[in-house]
């Protein structure tokens, strides 16, 4: 430690929480409407500066919970945003956390501190504050790798689901279509799901086999 | 923002670097040897606080180079450790950095207030200060899962080097043997490397062919 500095660091540390679902068949990030300058009427992600007492992954499931409503969830460290200048009142740095949340209906509810909360599609987001929209990319880029490696599309997924349910995803974080055959060939040898027994039937459709995951943790494994 | 914690947070930030090599067949990581209490004589990773006008990563540039000597290194964030009492000396929050370097013949460097630098095996680190041996098993975790989807493992060999030394790089750093047929097919198949149409000579061994890395830059890439 360079001990002069120690009495005069003058910044702030902040935590960022960039939550993710898939709705109406595209990834959507959750949102809170700022009220007050140098912001007003922008959008940003749910955050806030850290407490003297506090690890980052308590202050940004406080911070979730306060600013959206949104509880339960398992966040994950993305990265540290540290650009001199991205916030202009002074020096912050910011841990950012992200989620993957399944399309539930969740009771979203912010506080009187800010205009709105609220999902937006990620290819039509609005003006964001701070440095929050390559916060939203990087955490996107995170996602798009991870779930090539890992199990975690459990994560926005409801319990029991479709194998065309579960391709969808893939093809929506991944951007491009997979080959169905290819596809279901391969989650059948990972293990990973297993049948309910169950089925869905659909107007459209003749009735789907409905899976589920067989854990609903964090599993690494070589997806594609 | 929380604007009534901006003015009252103590916090401060602070940066880390775990530089990781292979020699003598084994992972090692660079570490400097405290001088003052209370971490007296134990060891640690290069770090120290951030300027007011320093992003993190040019704080662990300049670090590095001032305890360590070593320059030139591609770091990437690793992740942020927050642990409320990692630091005796009161709330610092550290971004930890990482990075791979070939085993070079490095001129070590540390100033006065350390009172030593070297490399240390990882299976055999001493007693290190603050929270630093758990960042080391961080990043050499990260390593293991790097080296398998991307072309990562160019910066800790030479130029030139034999596929047996590819190999053992892989294999040092997964902990575990792989078959030198498929291992060397995979390799081939992803044409990251390419022959220099040179050999390496060796007393006891017949000639074997010298290979380089097309891009000595990070790329995705499926290697296992």
């Amino acid at each position: 430690m360079v001990k002069h500095h120690a009495s005069t660091q003058n910044i702030k540390i902040a935590v960022d929480a960039a939550m993710v679902t898939i709705r109406e068949g595209d990834l959507h990030a959750l949102l809170i409407q700022m009220k007050k300058s140098p912001f007003e009427g922008l959008w940003a992600l749910p955050g806030g500066l850290l407490e003297e007492d506090e690890p980052t992954l308590k202050a940004a499931t406080r911070i979730l919970k306060t600013q959206t409503g949104v509880t339960d969830v398992f966040l994950e460290q993305l990265a540290t945003f540290d650009d001199v200048d991205r916030d202009p009142a002074g020096r912050v740095v910011s841990v950012a956390y992200y989620a993957l949340l399944s399309d539930q209906n969740l009771d979203l509810k912010t506080t009187e501190k800010y205009s709105d909360v609220r999902w937006w599609p990620i290819r039509k987001l609005p003006t964001l504050a701070y440095d929050h929209k390559q916060v939203v990319q990087e955490a996107i880029q995170r996602i798009a790798a991870k779930i090539q490696y890992t199990n975690i599309v459990w994560s926005l997924l409801p319990k029991e689901f479709t194998l065309t349910q579960l391709q969808h995803v893939y093809e929506i974080i991944l951007r491009k279509n997979l080959d169905k055959r290819n596809f279901r060939k391969r989650i059948h040898d990972l293990k990973l799901i297993k049948p309910t027994g169950k089925t869905r039937t659909g107007m459209a459709h003749r009735p789907a086999a409905l899976y589920q995951f067989k854990h609903r943790k964090l599993e690494y494994v070589q997806v594609m």
